[in-house]
């Protein structure tokens, strides 16, 4: 599967916004739309490469903040790259680490230089330029490198989203002129908060310095929900047609199939992982928490369409069991059976794209979370009641 | 792999204690010696079924107490059986519990009739008579059970020790007229705490009563080592040749390698599994610390030797990162190479035993865990230093 470095290729020619298309790499091809598992650390929380094929997966999100701090940088290129540590040989994308330094760092001191922050594994000083970044992540021989961001806090105010906007857009700048491998993709990531015009001036100018890729980033991180979509119709609008998007961090299933009608490529999110850690699973009429009572002795797979390893072979009943008794293989069948879900939503939807009718898949994926055997749902999130 | 219920045949001819054999059950025949992983829960700690065939497991070891009281007999029931709850199609031994009254309740009120207990998980009251203990295990569906024995701490005196042990043959015997379903076979415990006169008349009185094989118990719970082996010694001389024999929760590599020279048949512990959590790794040449700092940009599989998925993918880089990340890929991958290991070295025994050469094998066995790339180990349970 090897060829000749990154390329994109719009393939649909539909009128709508959704777009299907095609990424290559180094490492492999595959088909966007696209989710990738979240694998900050060098792995994907209790699943090992062959159960990520298993799954679906095609591309893998990993993270240059964490790797950088633990194992170190210089342990992974002892071990060949990244693909060879983790045992993956397909597509990875890489994180900056720009949205790692916000959320997990307990100092955060950003210069027009970069950023300076406290590692939360050890306590150590470090500091973060975008071409250092860069480089990192060509170490780690990522397939798609992100720049480094700043990300502000939730509901920052305009002037102050302004200035950290411009911030991120001059880092973009050095991190494109640091780029030395052109095997690589390197996206630039648009941010401007919750205001438009924003928005729109930070896809714009990162155009112009131009990107093999571009994100979304700065959302779902507490704004109201419509104006989250608000602002990916306003820079989907903007981005040019034939490189890909790639919206960051956010990924409940409806967010998925309303990004795809937006013109999103790349999703990525925890949530079928982390959900897995707690006990929910989803399904195509809504999520099963599967720790209620109602499952104790219930003989049914969690969802009789599901043809994933967990399904096939084990029911709510047992899956209950092991949650409730803290058995480690609970998160293990939980995330093969959330992350297959995830993937199978994903090759529905370019089903639907490939056949242009997908307006029709979206109100089907809607009416089929709202019942369940005759129960009606109706709780936050799409969680089934029973 | 069905056929007629259970069934012992002592296969070896050979002078040294140390037999070969084979167990047939409903759910499939397997060799001995052999290795049970231990499930108490219904689950292996970390792993799937599909890993426990993939590492050479035949015959698991689940616990009737454990599944009586989470998620209850009734479950298991509704959902068809014990195997068809976990997803397991092979042989399954069930413990009785006395040993786990003894360890995990808070309260243990032994009468002549049974023993009351309460429960570890919610704190309700419980009775347990030697007839239940088998129904329960009937129900479960499991292919071997064992008899409620009484379990007395460690380092009980004579007179306690002989009246305990009196009521484990009592009880042994209620236990063996409770038992209605032929094809599942029914052991007995030998106890008699460090006392060899006491060991030899219950091996003797349960041999009286008759079961279709007879356990070791009431060993490796804090007395001198060489008392443990003194008692099997002691007992094993005194079994039938032609009934297996099983040495309860004793189970390190060199007391596997031991008590098959004592013609021990069956062995089950937690170590392989639980040294998983805690990055114990067995190999050829002792134990691996996985999250010693030597092993940081260590490149090699945990065992070159080792063809077990996780030293064919994975370097002890990735695995000291995925265990000091505290990654949950960490213990499933952990216990892949450790089962393995395990399942290894009873295949080696088995060969060595059919060859004749157990006396021979046993020497290599200890020679290989004294070193390691010229580094001496000589630390205490063959931990490896580096």
């Amino acid at each position: 599967m090897k060829d000749g470095g990154f390329f994109f290729q719009r393939l649909s020619g539909s009128e709508s916004a959704g777009r299907l298309g095609a990424i290559s790499t180094v490492h492999g091809s595959f088909t966007t739309p696209a989710f990738m598992p979240v694998g900050s650390q060098g792995g994907v929380k209790a699943l090992a490469p062959a159960d990520l094929k298993e799954t679906g997966t095609e591309i893998l999100l990993c993270n240059a903040y964490h790797l950088y701090l633990r194992p170190g940088i210089d342990v992974i290129r002892a071990v060949g790259g990244l693909h060879n540590f983790m045992g993956w040989d397909g597509p990875i994308l890489t994180d900056s680490g720009g949205f790692q330094i916000l959320s997990l760092s307990a100092l955060r001191e950003v210069t027009p230089e970069g950023v300076r922050f406290r590692s939360h594994v050890d306590g150590s000083l470090h500091f973060f330029t975008p071409a250092k970044v860069v480089q990192v992540q060509e170490e780690l021989a990522s397939d798609i490198m992100m720049v480094l961001d700043d990300c502000p806090s939730h509901s920052v105010a305009y002037e102050a989203a302004r200035a950290s906007t411009a911030l991120t857009t001059e880092w973009a700048s050095k991190a494109r002129d640091a780029k030395t491998d052109s095997d690589k993709a390197l996206f630039g990531i648009v941010h401007g908060s919750v205001y438009p015009d924003l928005r729109v001036r930070s896809a714009i100018e990162l155009i112009e310095i131009g990107f093999d890729g571009y994100a979304i980033g700065g959302l779902s991180v507490g704004e109201d929900k419509t104006a989250t979509f608000e602002m990916v119709e306003v820079v989907t609008s903007v981005l040019p047609k034939d490189s890909p998007r790639y919206l960051m961090g956010m990924g409940k299933p409806e967010d998925i199939v309303a990004g795809v009608q937006m013109g999103v490529d790349l999703f990525d999110c925890v949530l079928p992982t982390r959900g897995a850690r707690t006990g929910i699973l989803f399904t195509s009429f809504g999520q099963i928490v599967i720790r209620n009572a109602c499952y104790r002795d219930d003989t049914r797979p969690i969802d009789p369409q599901c043809t994933c390893y967990t399904c096939r072979n084990f029911s709510r009943a047992y899956l209950r069991h092991l949650f409730v008794s803290h058995e480690l293989l609970a998160y293990r069948l939980n995330a093969i059976h959330n992350l297959f879900y995830y993937h199978s939503l994903i090759r529905n939807i370019r089903q639907a794209l490939a056949e242009d009718r997908m307006d029709q898949f979206t109100k089907e994926f809607v009416s089929l979370r709202t019942q369940e055997d005759g129960r009606h749902t109706g709780r936050e999130g799409g969680e089934v009641s029973c």
